[in-house]
């Protein structure tokens, strides 16, 4: 879990993930001698901060997005979110501004519903600051802010090197509502015709989907992918005995939402290992999840 | 009415609206004959489960979605909800899973917000149920669940054989924000370079659109579209002498959001007989509004 | 001020903004002669009410929106909104109708929430009714309805004069969301391969951006645009030794949503001048923010 490790500790809040991309292209670069299969790397002009690897000749697109949720300095002392993070008194934020490294304290004023951060300077204004990473492992558990969406990140670089059909694809804004899942898409789309995706992202343990269980299979959550698509992956899991979870809810979202809505005739399904703490840092997830999560990834890009 | 009755027994939830599209297709297949012009039927790879009818040289397309809402079976006894249907105990829903068809109660728990269902076993999870339908007809009303929008279909299924140059579209996903009407309006607008647009769809009586006063014609809902647009049709209409009610609403939407957000110049207008107990097991309208509707579409896929 | 003055009396809300296209449009065709670059005019058949000038050899996009908040008529005497206007009982509406023009007053119903005209008939449902415009001008300020964003087409126009290389957009629809910026990014992107874009349009003062203090440069609204994009142009503006604040909010939105949920990789920031009485009769901005915002594009137009 060392890889998982260091992807935690990347600051890429979203609209600024340029660092986890330049992560990203330098663990393939390295890495891809290995592999099965040496994909294509497309990034640059026309892609923003976004990263994609193609590998031979592909069916299925995975999304894994790099950004996270965190903080940013408004005015005064004043801290807003980035995303849907959580706030509570004491929580340990770092960030780097004009003055340098900072290392700072949360503050929650619940009667005002405001935030703020104490530290021995001013901040400057606009200035990211995320969770402090704190990464713990456990003989069954990894726990860490962040591993939405480390963690979809790190299952898609699992899948890389015996992958020999298909994408993945890095992308930027999932947390803050999307911005790059449209573009990315398009290009797929219209390069290679490839119109199947699996989303490669951390869920929520609620009642009807518990940690050690199995990966979450999302039926749905605010919005209602295709059925048959849906259903066509939960027989390919069945059949190659695999755990797996029936997640049913009728909130949230996803980068799905962005292929749904968009103008290409997706069939997309969320599937991913559920996570306790959600969106704070102590985001943690059962081992028995993750690997079922990869396992799963693994046979639907060589059987969809 | 016999046709309307038949579109309003099938199953066709949101993102599982492939019954009702085997269905249009068949009976399309095998009316065309006698039609004035039989259409180029478009569906398929590349089309999920919507189906397009092509006739002629076509300058206007009628978008008109095929699924209804509904519910899902969440964890245990529970209910969620497919798109904003009303909820009500003793409703009767019905739908079929592992074990076979179901025809159940819904139960309201108005304290806890909570739905759930009464049945001799337990259903799976994820399994879609519809409200049970009981279609009624009197001299001047037809009354039954989902006609919105069997109706809208219905309506476009009346224009089709005297329909000359135009495009039928049956879509997805409308009740729960869209998702098919994007990729089928850049296919036709690709393809044909149209881009006038008529929503074939049911709309609320309300204190000013009143049933049994003609056909609605929307000058908004939450959107707004292009004034010249609806000036045009509402003049097409006097001249016509065709009966109709202007409405003006500041909420509400329809495949008309998909065109008007997407990035094709649509210009687009709702048009549709008015409804009561709207999005219940007892909708109705009046057969005066639906003559009305029927007309005026045909007038309109003539002029614009 | 003159111009800006006149750009204030014109009738355009949202969906209807023809007869500001038509304005602008004769006077781009009167002025150009005196222009350093005659630019390319776009409009008519595919753009709507929308109107595109081409200058040169673009890199950049200026989006200024035509439309306007108001109030159109519902049923009896109801008014609903278009867009947020704010609403004062006492607040003079101005518009036209079958019977002629209207001149009346907004009567607030706080209580019931609910808006009514006072005026001598009943008006026609769905007429559009919009404040009636009052400039004022002192040494310091300019002060009238629909300055947002009538300054931010007055910037565009200021900025044209001397432009070589870029495109100006005007467009549609952004009080009530969007609508017409998707297929003009499309056509501009596709045509020109460009896809960095200026958002000129005016903000709120706020404890964090006052006015007298600069162009605002919004590091964020409930969108995030990608920092190193906006980092760029902070940097310009230092350099140019332009009066400019920082802005950074967690709510409201712009044509930059559009881009930024299209499917164009656009780099897009928004950059105006703050005005108080937001959305009011009473709209007020402050001469040096308005001359810094047009110091700026100038010199973005330039160096981007």
């Amino acid at each position: 879990m060392e890889l998982l490790r260091q992807l935690c500790q990347i600051h890429a809040p979203s609209g600024n993930e340029v660092k986890m991309k330049e992560f990203l292209l330098t663990y393939v670069q390295e890495q891809q001698g290995n592999w099965k299969v040496q994909p294509q790397i497309i990034q640059g002009e026309g892609f923003q901060d976004c990263l994609l690897l193609v590998f031979g000749k592909p069916r299925t697109v995975i999304f894994a997005h790099m950004d996270s949720i965190g903080f940013m300095v408004r005015y005064g002392k004043q801290l807003i979110r980035i995303g849907g993070a959580v706030a509570e008194t004491g929580f340990q934020l770092v960030g780097e501004d004009s003055q340098g490294k900072i290392e700072c304290t949360l503050e929650v004023d619940e009667e005002e519903r405001e935030m703020s951060y104490r530290f021995e300077r001013e901040i400057d204004r606009g200035t990211e600051l995320v969770f402090k990473p704190d990464f713990r492992e456990t003989a069954e558990t990894v726990q860490c802010c962040y591993l939405d969406n480390r963690l979809g990140v790190w299952n898609a670089l699992q899948v890389a090197p015996t992958l020999e059909n298909g994408i993945i694809a890095f992308g930027c804004w999932e947390e803050t509502g999307g911005g790059s899942v449209g573009y990315l898409a398009k290009y797929i789309h219209e390069t290679y015709g490839v119109t199947q995706a699996l989303i490669s992202d951390i869920t929520w343990v609620t009642e009807g989907v518990q940690a050690g269980q199995g990966v979450a299979i999302s039926l749905r959550d605010s919005l209602i992918p295709r059925r048959s698509y849906v259903q066509k992956i939960i027989k390919i899991a069945q059949e190659a005995k695999i755990p797996f979870q029936v997640e049913v809810e009728s909130a949230g979202g996803s980068d799905g939402k962005e292929l749904h809505y968009g103008n290409i005739p997706w069939d997309w399904c969320f599937i991913g290992a559920p996570e306790d703490n959600v969106h704070s840092p102590d985001e943690i997830v059962h081992k028995k999840d993750i690997y079922a999560m990869v396992e799963l990834y693994k046979v639907l890009m060589q059987k969809l």
